[in-house]
């Protein structure tokens, strides 16, 4: 089982993954999660609700989610995006079934109502927060519609434990997802060639990271990186050997990061 | 098995459609289909990019789908309104997914390109709009789904032959998909308790209506109700036995309807 999450970044290349992923899918069970920023919050701009970004006292930046940021949430991420990526999937011969954490209760969330966000010098609590964590994986809807032969292609967001449609982490729940389905391997594309000890310079990939040395990493992660790292802490403590960062905007992106072109992130406890 | 399909108008009432399918799923395999007509000109509205219109030659009124209107369609559709619509049907016990017309190729249309309208007394060639009629149905995924206990809810857009994404008329999908998979009751809910023959008067509802009376009836049709009557009479053309037009707005819509509380279209011939 591979499971292969893309980001929401504008330059991703989706027939380059779907090429790539049409090859792998013939030998492996695959599982394709995909994000949407890049576009939420130019339709956010857009509706005249632009995105917020809160910053955690911990320095983790997230977006608050009210009710008019969940609808644009779902807009974008179940609708427009997820239908484009299944589209793409298709016409290069995938099965591709596209889903969100919500049907079937797939992705069932720990809701989060109140963020604890840094202001400057002052802490603050903001309420009615429409988020939360993934904690519980309906993987028999995965293996079921795998072994029917089609490929799942996930979206956020996520239904709470209560049964309210939540935002959440992306990259927390395909964590707890892989540990769930027991996946050895995951691969994240982005919109970089890995993780980069110096942010402003491309060649410095740094080719390989141990579990040990990812909160030491974790000084070179800037802004969203920061949660990527503690999504692949995430998933190296739920079970996944080997973890694979690689450039979503070359061709065959998955393959490439599979052999290392880009960060490679092993288990090494 | 019974398919419903609920309008997209703001008072159709989910948590009364919800509370009475989570009985009837019990004893019969569902299928939900629903629009989300009314947001999405809401939605277009706030994005500049209203809603277009038009009518052809025989008074047929559609929307001109163009690459914008396709992108708000995939948005409030496949996004907010089919999520929403699904996390009603979990709150109420039913274990419902979330499909569209593109997912697993599950409605296929053909392609209609160019849009013959009527512009006051001329007719005028529409092109490149992004419409289909769909043709073929992937009722395996559906099969599928329902065997492994899910109850599928699916909203447009279809996709094409040739692998694009296209808007279609729903009323009719649903009709194509009924006679595909031999359910032989279709229940359609909307913002009206029946099809009425003075369309100002909600006392004015036909109880009953034969096949071959629908041609005759087309002249109480109003507006969108033209294109339900086009949907009736091909459901019943694709083997569907009866056909029950209800009030989507009152508690019980479905066992309401198929008691023959609104209209009822027997297949006579």
């Amino acid at each position: 089982m591979l499971i292969v999450k893309a980001g929401g970044g504008k330059t991703i290349n989706w027939d380059y993954i779907a090429e790539d992923a049409a090859e792998l899918v013939k030998n492996e069970q695959v599982i394709i999660v995909h994000g949407a920023g890049a576009t939420r919050d130019e339709i956010a701009d857009k509706l005249g609700s632009p995105t917020k970004t809160v910053t955690s006292p911990s320095g983790i930046s997230s977006v608050y989610t009210d009710t008019k940021a969940l609808e644009i949430f779902l807009m974008v991420y179940a609708g427009l995006m997820n239908k484009t990526v299944v589209a793409t999937l298709l016409r290069h011969g995938i099965n591709a079934v596209g889903l969100t954490g919500v049907d079937g209760k797939l992705w069932q969330a720990k809701r989060k109502p109140d963020l604890l966000i840094a202001e400057g010098t002052k802490t603050k609590l903001l309420r009615d927060n429409l988020t939360g964590r993934v904690e519980k994986v309906n993987t028999e809807l995965l293996q079921y519609l795998i072994n029917g032969g089609y490929t799942p292609v996930i979206a956020p967001p996520a239904i709470s434990h209560e049964g309210d449609i939540v935002n959440t982490d992306n990259d927390w729940a395909v964590a707890v997802m892989a540990g769930a389905l027991n996946a050895r391997k995951v691969v994240y594309l982005f919109e970089a060639p890995g993780l980069l000890k110096d942010v402003s310079d491309p060649a410095s990939v740094l080719p390989t990271v141990t579990k040990d040395q990812l909160d030491e990493y974790m000084k070179y992660a800037q802004g969203r990186m920061k949660k990527k790292m503690l999504g692949a802490k995430k998933a190296l403590e739920s079970g996944v050997q080997t973890i694979y960062w690689g450039d979503g905007r070359i061709r065959n992106p998955i393959t490439n990061a599979l052999k290392g072109g880009g960060t490679v992130i092993h288990n090494n406890t």
